[in-house]
C-alpha cells in the first residue's frame, strides 16, 4: 500500500514536470531552476548591444523572477527589449547546463522589497536579513520561457559517460 | 638584491596589467580571465533576440577567443550582430564576477582545430585529447573588449568584509 504522503509527493513532482514541460524546460535539467543557483541573465541595451551578468532568481514552475531596481541598466534594457535569455550551470558539473530564452511578461513594483526578501531567503541571506536600502526602487522582472537549449548534447553525454 | 627572474616576473605582471587596463578590464579581477573558467557568452540572433551559454575561452591579455563551428547558431549570430558580452564568475565566490562587453573583430578559420586544441589543453582535455570530428568546420571568434562592469560593487564589498 502506498502512503498518502507518497502519492502527494509524486503528484507534486508530476505537476512540476507538467508545468516545466509547458514552459519548454527539459525535465531532466529542471533541478537547475529549482536550486538556488546563479542565472547569467542576458539583456539588450536600448542601443541594441548585449549585456550579461549573474543574478539571483526565483522559479514558480512557470515563470522566472529577477529582482532589480528602476535605477539600473537592466531595467532600462528590458523596457526597450523584452526578449531575454538566461544561462545556468550546475556547479558540480560545468558541462551540465541549461539556457532558457524568454520574454518579459510583467515588471512588477516591489516597493516593500517583499519579493526581494523572498529571493534573499532562497539564497540563504548572504548579505543581510533586512530589506535593502533601495527597497522603494525595487521591481520584479517576470520572464515566461519561450524556448530552451539542453546540454550536454547527446555526443557530449557519451564522452561524459566514458 | 633582487634576482633577475623576480624582475622578469614583475615585468610580466606589469605588462599583463597594462594590457588589461588598455582593454578596459579591472586588474583586480584579471584572474577571472587568466584562469580556465567558463564565460557565459551572450550573442544576438539575426532576429534581434538574445542567446547565452557557457563557453571555454582563451585570453591573450588583449582579446578573448572562443572556438565554435560554422554550423552553429552562435556563428550566425556574430555574423549578423558583432557586439557580444561575457559574464564570468569566480567559482570560489559567486558574488565576485566580471562582465566584459566587446566586439567581434575577426572570425578566423581553424580547419585543423589548432586553436580548439590549445583551448582544450587549457581546460585539461576533459573529453578528448584528439582533434574533434568537426575540425574542418571550426572557427575562432576573436573578441576585443570595449567595456566591462566590475563586481562586487563597493557597497557589496563592505557587506562581504563584515
Amino acid at each position: 500500500m502506498v502512503a498518502s504522503n507518497q502519492v502527494s509527493n509524486l503528484l507534486e513532482i508530476w505537476k512540476s514536470e507538467v508545468r516545466a514541460s509547458m514552459a519548454a524546460i527539459p525535465t531532466d535539467l529542471l533541478d537547475l531552476l529549482e536550486r538556488p543557483l546563479y542565472a547569467h541573465l542576458a539583456t539588450t541595451r536600448p542601443d541594441g548591444t548585449v549585456q550579461v551578468s549573474p543574478m539571483w532568481f526565483d522559479w514558480d514552475g512557470e515563470r522566472l523572477r529577477f529582482s532589480t531596481t528602476t535605477k539600473r541598466q537592466k531595467y532600462r534594457n528590458v523596457q526597450s527589449h523584452p526578449h531575454v535569455a538566461a544561462s545556468i550551470s550546475d556547479p558540480e558539473n560545468p558541462y551540465r547546463f541549461l539556457e532558457v530564452r524568454g520574454v518579459v511578461e510583467e515588471i512588477e513594483p516591489d516597493p516593500a522589497a517583499e519579493v526581494y526578501m523572498q529571493i534573499n531567503n532562497r539564497y540563504g541571506r548572504p548579505f543581510s536579513d533586512q530589506a535593502p536600502p533601495d527597497a522603494t526602487d525595487r521591481v520584479v522582472i517576470v520572464v515566461r520561457p519561450t524556448g530552451s537549449s539542453k546540454y550536454p548534447k547527446p555526443w557530449l553525454w557519451e564522452k561524459l559517460k566514458s
